[in-house]
């Protein structure tokens, strides 16, 4: 089945448009994981106390949220057995009822973008598939032809795609807004024109597309020219953005989990970092941090005002 | 020693800016590498012939060249497997005297490119050294405050960076020649300035920029903007420049070996499928492919017209 119509179907079940970033930092990791950030420790043993934090994790937002968002960077840190991690993570977390969006920002020519391609979403032939993300981010630098082969594996495997439009970092503008029309809508277009061939039952698109919660005064504008994109909303919770600020992203204000997914990574994961947490498991104040995003997000979208 | 200095000093032991791109595409590697694509091989043998067949390409070039330039994403396609092949790739290379550029393409927001920097370029506390790049490529579509942990790596590890200004892709300019100035100049002005803090004793920055060698009437205004900027030019052969179309990257004509660094991965490593190397041995054909660039770069950059 067509990747937009899967998350729209999972987002039905779970009727919240949370997503859970699983970002682990080594140097956030709670107490229990410290051996990941230990520099005695082989690397092997560093990467499975990355994996321990990140299944916990999984154990915790699983039947809460459709979706999941492993990024990369921080498997990679550790080599070749931090992929291996991240490989038992995807698998882990399909196993567990989600879906899985891999944060891999990847980008290059037409020829090498195959190669990713089949990396990440499609497998080699005759490899494991359940390592396999249902749908990756892409960075658009490099133009539409290289992206062409990520939607052609994305026909093929039924997978998705997420494309930087506008990211929540402080500096983006400095790129994205360059020129008139600024460079994100241009980008927006392209990404809204590549996307039609990938349109499913749902009236949404397997090609989505990510824009900043922090952009709140883009956010319309670009929704608006992107109607059919499922759009990825990073920022919200430690990078500033409120419930409030991503309302412009769902089309449809009876269903606000339809067509947007919102982002927390450090906000769940990391809550037991903040004062107000001190003393408090881990876990503990991971699942109320949840609780109260997916509380604040239901409010905020469904508010008459 | 800072990166452009090592650059610098390995090129004049060479005196040609011959790089060979170490893109081991499984469809296109010679026969002895076939189970590389056989389906029904444990994926850890097709790592190994992968890696094999890169070894055997380090092993032509060593000594001819000052840098090579493996590409991510051919050995990701092996997932973990292929992500262990390339840290011993990356530690033969170095131990075969080159200086090794990732061609990764990385890019996020800061905290999480610190995680790449330290992937890549710095290490973990404690981790094995050999397996780091010498220098990696970034895309700049984040903006500059995404760059700022890489800058922050390099000049903590001696690294270097090359980021995407222009790429050799036909379609590179829909995003990259954007608005007035086109996007491409205004990040040649970024590297510029970022790369200041950067700049070594032979007057190069470790902050470099690619530029396709096939944008021949970009490229002299763009090695204007970035003076100090080692420049990386993709595109020779297979994607069509010639010895000709770089001349304008290299600042001084008596020594047409410093401050560029020109690319050539199928042109070298595949010279065995060209039609006029049928029956050759594909060591044959990509040593003699070699000898023909080094010797055409040496004859344009030098020619007095």
């Amino acid at each position: 089945m067509n990747f937009a119509d899967r998350l729209d179907a999972a987002l039905e079940r779970v009727r919240t448009p949370a997503l859970v970033g699983v970002d682990p930092h080594l140097e956030l990791l709670p107490a229990p994981f410290a051996a990941a950030r230990d520099a005695r420790a082989p690397r092997v043993e560093r990467a499975a106390a990355v994996e321990a934090f990140a299944r916990e994790l999984i154990d915790l937002v699983a039947g809460r949220v459709a979706v999941v968002k492993p990024q990369s960077a921080f498997f990679e840190v550790l080599g070749a057995d931090g992929v291996a991690a991240w490989e038992r993570l995807v698998a882990y977390a399909h196993a567990c009822g989600l879906l899985v969006i891999g944060d891999v920002k990847r980008s290059d020519i037409a020829s090498t973008a195959a190669a990713y391609a089949t990396a990440f979403l499609e497998g080699l032939p005759g490899a494991e598939r359940s390592a396999l993300c249902d749908a990756i981010t892409l960075n658009p630098y490099l133009g539409s032809d290289s992206l062409l082969p990520f939607l052609d594996a994305c026909e093929r495997s039924d997978a998705g795609l997420f494309v930087l439009v506008r990211t929540s970092n402080e500096g983006s503008g400095e790129i994205q807004n360059h020129g008139q029309p600024p460079l994100c809508e241009r980008v927006a277009d392209s990404v809204a024109a590549l996307g039609a061939r990938l349109v499913g039952r749902s009236g949404f698109s397997s090609l989505g597309a990510v824009v900043g919660a922090t952009q709140r005064e883009e956010l319309a504008r670009l929704r608006a020219r992107m109607p059919r994109a499922i759009l990825l909303l990073p920022g919200y919770g430690a990078q500033g953005a409120t419930a409030r600020d991503v309302r412009a992203a769902f089309p449809d204000r009876t269903r606000p989990w339809r067509g947007a997914l919102v982002n927390s990574s450090r906000g769940v994961a990391f809550a037991w970092r903040e004062k107000r947490n001190a003393n408090r498991d881990w876990k503990d104040a991971a699942s109320a941090a949840l609780d109260e995003m997916i509380g604040e997000l239901g409010a905020a979208l469904t508010a008459s005002d």
